[in-house]
């Protein structure tokens, strides 16, 4: 029977199979709670080892030879560790550029595919940044396409029969984040894709949040194309490089718009001519970043040691444990959810909404050792990070924001939001 | 005056103001000849400590509060460091993707500027993975314009009034490497630019193998853009995220085809709708890959401490050198030279040519401790990276080669070139 003390949080604890995987990662502040893996995940122990061989012995000593002993074969064999995760099969993902970049990469390729159809289906809950691609890529082609944004009604989710409704005869693309950065929510992907296959459209899915903190499943689902981020979930480091999926029939019809030596068939033949490579490697453009992608690769190995049907179970509890909390604690005090209740269509952050949240967010930083998130206009958004994120921390992060706001403390920051970022 | 001894080698390198510099490149094999850091520049010996502190403390220990200490701000602030590497302007340069991505953005930009006008020009001694971009933009625009590739008759340089006749009132975009890959050519690239823009058309530059080694000036030359890669010259590392030039006057015009939240004026408002920065970050797109990129600014660091007259003095003399060991001790061995003889249009790489050429690399590197590189079909192509090639490394490479062939030691590698990259 749940209970409000620390000392049941403990238990939780104690009874947790991945608690062991908490010492795999960097942990210099013991009381520092961090609840912001979804925005940047943390350092595995591994990786700094592995940073430190790539730079010192891999660039430092081995020079231009270690491209021929593991950085060339990279993005793919990372991208296959990537599959495990989100239910590709080996060959149909690759590590390239950023999300937006392979968004861009894919969202043409799917474009140039449908040429004869003119409609886009997204939604106002995706990543700003998805949307930024889509109308650039639209302005860029003479505004030939029309952008449909199906909204959401709460700001928090939308039902996935809207958007089924919503695609027709000339849709070319629906692209959708599968589980959305401000709330959470998380989409029936695999509904979505049939309807969208059923109406001939093409189905582009953001991972972003998504990847190792739920279920994915690409083949299952028949996902045309996805992309997703590392360093996240997956504890890549800062900004480490993206990935991409093309579903392996796709491969000989889909091009990218970007052609570059390291998608061409033969890249060491210096051709004067672009041949595509028959596989996911024609989507890749130029020379990777080597240390950030290397890095990343130990949190890939990490997430696949642990296996995502672990990960999911604990993300459930933890997000399940943190919202009755809420009920019990934070609802009294003001803030609403802004997260789905119903665990089924929730992903592993939970958004608080409080008018006052922003400075709550900076008092928590400045005065409690919390790290959250905040995303405009009053979402403190909390990250649960299966393989680190403990139940003790979902109770001290609840406790330091009730300690906030009856201490007031947050007053120390009436300063104007725009100064901070 | 010139000899052929070691010792003479030695003399120079005693005369050498950059030879202390040396020690500021990590070297575990004194008895190593490096010549191909124009393929991928060595470790400072200062980047492996920058990357411990970026991977340790600045992800590990400050998490996500780095974006705010020095992160987030690091593609303009490096921007600006390169900048006085090639004449360009405060915020006149950024930090941003591969250089192929760079190209696409900044091609794409001029073509939309220029609608109106159906040719793009370029040459057939650019990088290949140049070309394949503006294959690839011009297949996706539907095959509207006509890709002019000039004919170098020697497959070692064209000369300058033969691009400067080629650019017409129909020419949107004129598209070069400054200095080119394989045979190091360096163009009149002031005398081009003009041209194109008596005639209406743009420049846009490929620096990767010209910066850091020879003299860019591209406000002087009142260039409209400039990509540039940073693991070369520069010592960025390996695969470490290239820049891009946009000339002051067309920040507020141009647009990259790629929108993303990097490029946004406020990103973390999270706005639905677009808005480009008024500067050069409109043209960033994602999350750079921040491990990578920070250690790279180190390499930047360098060498704007040298300073690229003192680069490229020095580098002026190491090819004079090279050529005239050469000329006494290659050339009678059956090698031509694939490099300008003019040091006025010679860039800091130098290639032989011979039909064994293949072999001979590979002998170098298997038996003689020598990394040269290679391209297709018979070229051996010897950085002289000016922060730490030495005259003897001179010496000794040339030593080497002569060694291989006298020994016939290139014998032993009777493989399918196809076998090994």
């Amino acid at each position: 029977m749940a209970d409000l003390t620390l000392a049941y949080a403990q238990q939780l604890d104690a009874a947790d199979p991945l608690a062991n995987f908490r010492a795999r990662i960097q942990n210099d502040d013991p009381q520092m709670v961090y609840m912001d893996g979804n925005s940047l995940g943390r350092l595995p122990v591994q990786s700094a080892e592995i940073a430190k061989d790539i730079v010192s012995r891999q660039w430092g000593q081995n020079l231009i030879r270690s491209w021929g002993e593991g950085w060339f074969d990279a993005p793919l064999r990372i991208g296959d560790k990537i599959a495990k995760l989100v239910g590709a099969s080996d060959g149909e993902v690759a590590v390239s550029d950023s999300t937006t970049v392979n968004l861009y990469k894919l969202a043409m390729s799917a474009l140039w595919l449908k040429a004869s159809r003119k409609k886009i289906l997204t939604d106002d809950l995706n990543f700003p940044s998805d949307l930024y691609m889509l109308q650039g890529a639209n302005y860029f082609m003479g505004n030939h396409h029309q952008l449909v944004i199906a909204k959401s009604k709460d700001g928090i989710q939308i039902d996935t029969q809207q958007i089924i409704d919503s695609i027709d005869e000339d849709t070319a693309l629906v692209t959708l984040s599968h589980v959305v950065f401000k709330s959470g929510y998380m989409y029936d992907a695999k509904a979505i894709t049939q309807a969208a296959h059923q109406k001939g459209a093409m189905v582009l899915w953001d991972l972003s949040h998504a990847v190792g903190s739920v279920k994915v499943a690409l083949n299952e689902w028949d996902a045309d194309f996805a992309v997703g981020c590392t360093y996240k979930y997956l504890n890549g480091g800062p900004g480490s490089p993206a990935f991409l999926y093309v579903r392996k029939d796709l491969h000989d019809k889909a091009l990218s718009p970007i052609w570059g030596w390291f998608g061409d068939n033969t890249p060491f033949n210096f051709d004067l001519r672009y041949n595509p490579a028959p596989n996911i490697r024609r989507f890749l453009v130029g020379t990777p970043p080597v240390i950030s992608m290397q890095t990343m690769e130990t949190g890939v190995d990490l997430m696949v040691e642990v296996g995502i049907e672990a990960l999911r179970t604990k993300s459930e509890k933890l997000s399940e444990y943190l919202i009755w909390l809420f009920d019990q604690r934070l609802a009294p005090l003001g803030f609403t959810l802004g997260t789905p209740r119903n665990v089924a269509i929730r992903g592993s952050h939970v958004s608080f909404k409080h008018p006052d949240g922003y400075r709550i967010n900076r008092s928590l930083i400045e005065d409690m050792n919390v790290i959250p998130d905040f995303r405009e206009p009053d979402n403190l958004r909390l990250g649960l990070t299966p393989l680190y994120t403990s139940f003790q921390d979902v109770w001290e992060c609840v406790d330091r924001i009730v300690r906030v706001i009856s201490g007031k403390l947050h007053q120390k920051f009436p300063v104007d939001r725009l100064t901070v970022t």
